[in-house]
Formats: structure tokens, sequence, C-alpha cells
């Protein structure tokens, strides 16, 4: 192949994006501000922080793409100008920075969604919480990751709080309280001829706004699988998209409600680097390079585990039953993503056990339980 | 993990130990002429072209390893006397380095090989050919892979032309011609706490002295897998070998007989990286940094197929179920490792026919054939 893809951001997304596309002799370069993230040892990284000039890195490549959802519409339009490539496309950037617009392209597609509305005063959530109930999820319409930028709104006299918190950020949404039984995540990969391949739902369990573990395929998912295809298909097709996108649905009593959509690769999907044939990373890579699409099945039942804020020993991780470790090359920090574990034994009966103690080894163990089940 | 692992040599075999490296947080240095090796993308090279000046590279990692047999063994040396480690110890090495030394071990070790006698000089080739019987095969001691320093004697007036086209290397070894009915090879990797691990034989196709393709597990190979396993672990205890070793076999009709080994990764590993659970490059890089080791099961049925000489078209590659590909970032060149395809199909009925539509994909399909039968 022999080409070069420029990504916006050079964190542990753009560095497993690189992995994948060095066997396809396809190298990377980043955008980033800083020079030792953890991409930086597998392509040239141009520094956001040092100088504001994107062309360097234009020139670098002849078509882009991000590992960050938040990437700065002016200069995906600046690349564009240029005549360079990106994917995915802006549009479905901009819509997907903006949870407004997201919900009501959701229910344009008939993907159905909690009830929602616009609030840009704090008369607007008064508004709210007479149309929709309380309890209410107040969210900033851009902006916010990993339950940043929201507010539970539970009683009336909350109202003036959340607003004070809030408000700053002017375009807010309120949504209704979905009452769901779990997280789920479909991830898709759609490539430049309009193929679209799709993984096996991930069951997702958090820790305080922080993703914990994925489970894969969701348990008692198969009649979900085909709703959650069909819905993600419906956004790829209305968006022209090439590369691959996660929405995240919450399994309510009514089905499947559509939370969120990542114009990226997504955690939930980190398995798949040995879990699938391909993987969402090196699907992505063949997308925006233009080349025909991999097998996205899953080879064997898996449990993603995050790495957050403390190494584990890495001896008694890689001693567990078909453990596999990916560690992103950064320092510790409460609340960082340093790696992820891979569990994906030979029998599958083991998966729980494995879990259990993954546990007992992790020092941040999250949602991950000593007594859990699969 | 944070370490750093030097290799003699930046090949394919390089590039693709420290690919594996890489999510363990584990970077690799490489000591090679060529400053544009495969490896080059992955690590920092230290030329053994413009200098042969040891001492940077030496300095640059605490512990050592290779992917050529050929290191010299001056170099390790040099790099044991300042203290440093490598793995395979100097010993496996220097014994592999010359075939009359590895034959004698096999013996020593109850391992079955073809008989064979030592050459010096013209005579005793008349000698070798009495002894021994036609046909019988000449073979240079030291130096020679892919066929090459080799000459097999079928008749009597052959004996002057394969002295004067072998004899210049001094030490020869005369070798009786094995009716074998297929080559097979096992791989196995010992930890530095002598933990053993094997992964299945591969079956391997050769054309002109060049790996064609591996058929993995080998077929019909349940009752010589254990010996196959016996033989190679007596060789990596006898060595008190650290990392991946590879034996070469003949299947006779008298069982399973040695034909050489090679004291590192190998082309009829290169399955494992998605066939396996934990891949050849990933448990020699492992057990070079004092890991635990990982599993050695095979996955799914896998066929592994080189791309010699000239590149396919990526697109129809990567248009076959289940296909991995591999590129090595090299230049064509006849008779030239550029990459490898994996075949690892959802469906293992289906790898006769992708292996049928691969050999119509590639340019030198060598011993890949569309009329094949696994």
């Amino acid at each position: 192949m022999d080409t070069t893809i420029g990504i916006f951001g050079g964190g542990q997304l753009g560095r497993m994006m690189a992995q994948a596309a060095l066997p396809l002799n396809i190298h990377c370069t980043f955008y980033e501000a800083n020079v030792t993230c953890p991409s930086a040892i597998l392509g040239k990284v141009f520094t956001s922080h040092e100088s504001k000039d994107l062309k360097p890195f234009i020139e670098s490549a002849p078509v882009f793409s991000l590992e960050f959802e938040n990437t700065p519409l002016n200069e995906v339009d600046e690349l564009v100008q240029s005549g360079k490539k990106i994917y995915p496309p802006r549009q479905a950037l901009a819509i997907a920075q903006n949870r407004l617009s997201e919900k009501n392209l959701f229910k344009a597609l008939d993907i159905p969604v909690a009830p929602f509305l616009a609030v840009d005063n704090l008369e607007d959530i008064h508004i709210a919480v007479e149309k929709l109930g309380l309890p209410i999820v107040l969210k900033t319409a851009m902006g916010g990751y990993d339950g940043k930028g929201q507010f539970i709104i539970r009683t009336h006299d909350q109202i003036s709080q959340a607003w004070e918190e809030l408000g700053a950020a002017k375009s807010l949404i309120a949504e209704s309280f979905v009452q769901f039984s779990r997280e789920v995540s479909i991830i898709a990969v759609r490539g430049q001829d309009g193929d679209v391949k799709t993984w096996p739902l991930a069951e997702n369990h958090h820790h305080q706004g922080i993703l914990s573990h994925s489970i894969v395929p969701a348990p008692k998912s198969e009649s979900l699988q085909p709703v959650a295809q069909e819905y993600i298909t419906r956004l790829l097709n209305h968006l022209d998209y090439v590369g691959v996108l996660t929405l995240e649905l919450f399994v309510t009593s009514q089905g499947l409600y559509a939370n969120e959509m990542a114009p990226r690769v997504h955690n939930s999907g980190h398995w798949s680097i040995e879990g699938s044939t391909c993987s969402q990373f090196e699907n992505h890579i063949r997308a925006v390079a233009g080349l025909p699409l991999g097998e996205t099945d899953c080879i064997r039942p898996t449990v993603m585990v995050n790495i957050i804020g403390q190494h584990p020993k890495i001896d008694d991780v890689l001693r567990l039953e078909g453990a596999h470790l990916h560690l992103y090359n950064k320092s510790e920090r409460v609340g960082r993503k340093l790696g992820h574990i891979t569990l994906m034994p030979h029998d599958s009966e083991n998966l729980t056990d494995l879990c259990r103690k993954l546990a007992k080894i992790l020092p941040e163990p999250l949602a991950l339980q000593s007594d859990m089940n699969i």
C-alpha cells in the first residue's frame, strides 16, 4: 500500500490505529499537543501546542482521520479547503459534537431516544421538568465526556444548582431519565464503496462515569443485535460515513434507546484486536485507505477490562489464561486510561473465573468484582 | 514494563518482534547494516554498516536477542563481556551455526537424524558415498539457508562437481538422503523460569528451497505432536534455552527425523500472530523480558502463505474471507520475502477454497496451487 494517514490526536486510539496500519504498509502522522504522546513511537507528531499552523501536518498525508470527536471543525475545514480528504466526513463530526443535533438526527431516522428538550436558560429547565417529569438529565450540548458536563435533577430544588453548574455552556439539553437495565454499544464500519460491517454488541459496565469493562458478545443480545445493526446502518448511510462509528444504546423495557454516537473507534471495541477476525482499528484504517473491509465476527466470547489510574503487576496479568495486555505508555494519574486487558480464554466457561481473578489483581478494579458473574 | 530489548538484525522478524513488544511497553533497538530496514519504523537502528563499534548498540538496552541465527559470535561475546544478557544463550547459537555440532547434539539427545558424516576433503566424500550409499546431500557445515550451500549427489560422477561447488567452505557434512513424505516444524518457547510451551506442528511446503506456505495444525499430526514436543523440550532444557526455538523435522516411514534447528522465531510460525492466543513473537519477547509465557493453542486451522518477489494486489488479498496481510515494507526482488498472508476463515472448511483463490491472486504462488487440497 505504502501510504500515509494523518490522524488528529495521538493518544491510545491513534496508537492502536497505527499499530493496525503497520502490517498493511500504511504509516500514520499525528497532530497532537503532547509530543511524547502514546502514538509518538509509531509516526511523526506535529505538535498542536507550539504552533497552530496546520500546514505541515496537512502536507504529511493525502488522507486524514481522527481519534477525538471534538477535533475542531475549523481545523477540519482548513484541511478540506486544501484539497485533502478526511474520514469520517465533516458532517458526521459536526453532528456528533452537538448532543441536540445528534438527538434530532436519531429522531429523524426513527431511532428511539428518550424524550428531550433544548435548554437555553433557567426558565427552559423549569419547562423541561414540567413536560418530561423528574428526574431529568441536564447535559451541555457540546463538550463533556466520561460523565463530565452533566447533572441529574431529581428534585425541584436542584434546578438552580444544575443551572449554576452547567449554565455557562449556554446550549444545554434536558433528557428524560431512562430506566434501563444495561448499556450496550454497537460498532460498525463503512467502506468507501458503501459496504457496512457490524461487530457483535458489547455490554458495557461503568464506574463513576468511566468504562470499566465490556463483555462481548453482550449476554442475551440475540434479539437486540439485528435492531442495533439496523439503527447504526441507517446512521452510516445517511451520513455517507466512511470509517468506524460507535452507537451507545440503553436496553429498556421498551427496547433499545440510542444514547449517543462517537464518530471514531471506541473503548468498547478494544476487544476486537484479538476477539474479532478484523479489529475496529484495522477496519477503520482499511476504510480510510479505501481498502475492502475485513470480517467482524467474534472469534470467542471476550471481556475487555480497562486499566485506570494505576498499573497492575504485569506478571500477574500475563499469568491469566488467554490474557492480552495493552499498555499505552502513559504515566499514572487518577482516572486516567493507562491500558486495557483482553480476556479470551480457550474455554469461555472460564471467563467469569478469570474476571474474578483479575478483579483481585487490578489496583483499580472499578466495576469488576471478585464475585461477578457473566 | 517500560524496558528495551536490543535485537541483532532489523528485518521482518525484528519488525514483528517489535510489533508484539509494543503493547507490553517494551521497545526495541536494532543492529543492522541497512538503516531503512523493515524494523526501522519501530525503534532506533544502530548501523553495523558504517561502524563496527558495537558499544552504542550495547548501551541501548539491558537485554538482547536476535532475528538471525548467523549473528557473529564475536559480537555476542563482546556483549556478554560488557555484562549484558542475550537470549537465546550463546551456546545455542554456536551449535545452530554449525550443522555438524547440531547433528551431533541431536544424536546425543536421542533425537533421530539421517546418518551423516563429516567431510573435510574430496576423499571424505567418496567415503561418505560408500558408507551412506547414494543419493547423499552435501552441505556446508556453516552458512547457507533457503536451499543455498547444498548439493544432492545422485551419481558417482557428480562427486567432483559437488566438491568444486562446496569444497571452498572447508567443513562440510554428508547426509543420507531421507525419503520423507513431508516436512513439518515444531516451535516452542522456554521462559527464564524454565516453563516450556509448544505450538502445534506446522506442515511446510517449499518451492525451490523457499518456504511457500505452512498449514497449521499439520494435517494428520496427532501422533507426531507429542513426539516432536518431546524432542524440542529436550533441546530447550539441555541448552538452558530462553526464547523461541524452531525444529524442522521430516516425516518418514520410520517416524520423525530432525533436519535442523533455528534459534529464533521462524517463518513457519508467522501463522501464530492471529492463529494462536499468544504469537511466537509475543512469547519470544515475554521470555527475553523475563515475563510469564502465554498460551500456544491454535484458535482455528490456519494457512500462512509467503509473498515472494512481487506484491499481489492488496485489494484482492483483503477481499478473501479471514485474510490477514503482513507487509514488511521491502522493495520487490526475485526470491525476496516481502510479506505473508494468514488465512483463518471462520469456517475452516473454506481453507482449501481460499488457498485456491489465493493461488490465482499471487504473482508468485510458489507451491500454492489452484487445485490444491488440504
